[in-house]
């Protein structure tokens, strides 16, 4: 019970921050994309294919956050050559709205229209903290099965928008579209579901439209 | 500062409970395996090919635990017909001692040899708890990727034995053995490392004999 109430309060004050998070960058005029999935179900290698297409338009920033290494910030920084910042969270499973706002401001805001977030992966945890972002794009790799909407529920409940990653893999894994599909609806009636894969580019145009899109509409209400 | 003080009052008392839980599988004469990975990494998978070998030696149950959703130990259940139950965490990314202490109760452990745990598919939180099982066998799939142990310390510093699952698609994605290797023994000197294919059944055996010698030395020393 106790550990419950604790739970709670953490959680509240977090919400309570991410309300200021949103109101800084609103005066910035930043949208902030918070990216979740799995470990390994290719949240970086999305992002590179992300960004050139995002760059042609807007001034693109990446915090990366890890437990450990720093390999996926230079990933980042080496195929694309946006601002990058790679955070290491000692441990925690997740990102706090306090570890959000230390890691924008360490990045600074200051030029750019849009940073990303590329979240522990976790299909669990992180779901829980609002890290103040614009917008959660939560991706389900093809390895991890057309089932994981239904276990992890959560996480694709708080998704804004849906990326299956991995799709040229489908048929090795005996993945079902309509069966992902439908297991993600039965968590989220309303999030924007796109089906990509990287290595082909499959989708993956889609995807960045709708991103310019949200991007730009956040850009020009300000 | 607080929140550190609690969560390490929070794994104390975890602790101090995996030790009863110890004792108490101790004079019950059974082995207590708990299955650790990412979601979708084959752990359901991979059981149902080392039970039907260790079967032929052993009596074997399974907790399968799940935020949501009872489909892996139907899987279980029908593929192998061992006594199986679902333990649903409520939105826990972990499983506790107490939540283990209280499955294995549900299960009853009169007249097995070895129980398997399939925890919470996560790379991080489960990690951080003991569930008083005699071994950790954390699994690491090819899709995922060969560096997830520099990005995950404690899942394979606390690992007993590593199986890399899903062999298979090694080409396919990029995924280099030896390279998997150096990054788990970075996290790890002795952990046994096995690479196996649940699909070709590839390594799976060579894993069941290791399962098989820890029930049976498990067993014989009481």
């Amino acid at each position: 019970m106790k550990t419950v109430l604790i739970k709670e309060d953490i959680l509240s004050r977090n919400n309570e921050r991410a309300k200021d998070v949103r109101d800084f960058l609103k005066k910035k005029n930043v949208c902030y994309v918070n990216l979740m999935s799995s470990p390994g179900a290719g949240k970086t290698t999305l992002l590179t294919k992300l960004i050139p297409a995002l760059q042609k338009e807007f001034r693109i920033g990446v915090i990366e956050a890890d437990i450990d290494s720093d390999k996926d910030a230079l990933t980042i920084e080496r195929a694309t050559g946006v601002r990058t910042i790679q955070m290491h969270t000692g441990g925690a499973c997740h990102i706090t709205c306090q570890m959000s706002e230390e890691a924008l401001e360490a990045l600074g805001t200051d030029g750019l229209d849009a940073v990303f977030l590329e979240n522990i992966g976790n299909l669990v945890c992180p779901a829980e903290f609002d890290t103040g972002a614009d917008l959660n794009l939560v991706l389900l790799s093809v390895p991890e099965g057309d089932d994981k909407p239904l276990k992890y529920p959560l996480m694709f409940e708080v998704a804004s928008a849906v990326a299956v990653t991995k799709l040229d893999v489908a048929p090795v894994f005996d993945f079902d579209r309509e069966k992902a599909m439908n297991n993600i609806r039965k968590r989220n009636k309303n999030a924007d579901v796109f089906f990509t894969c990287a290595a082909t580019g499959e989708g993956v145009e889609e995807l960045a439209e709708y991103l310019k899109n949200k991007i730009a509409k956040k850009i020009r209400v300000l």
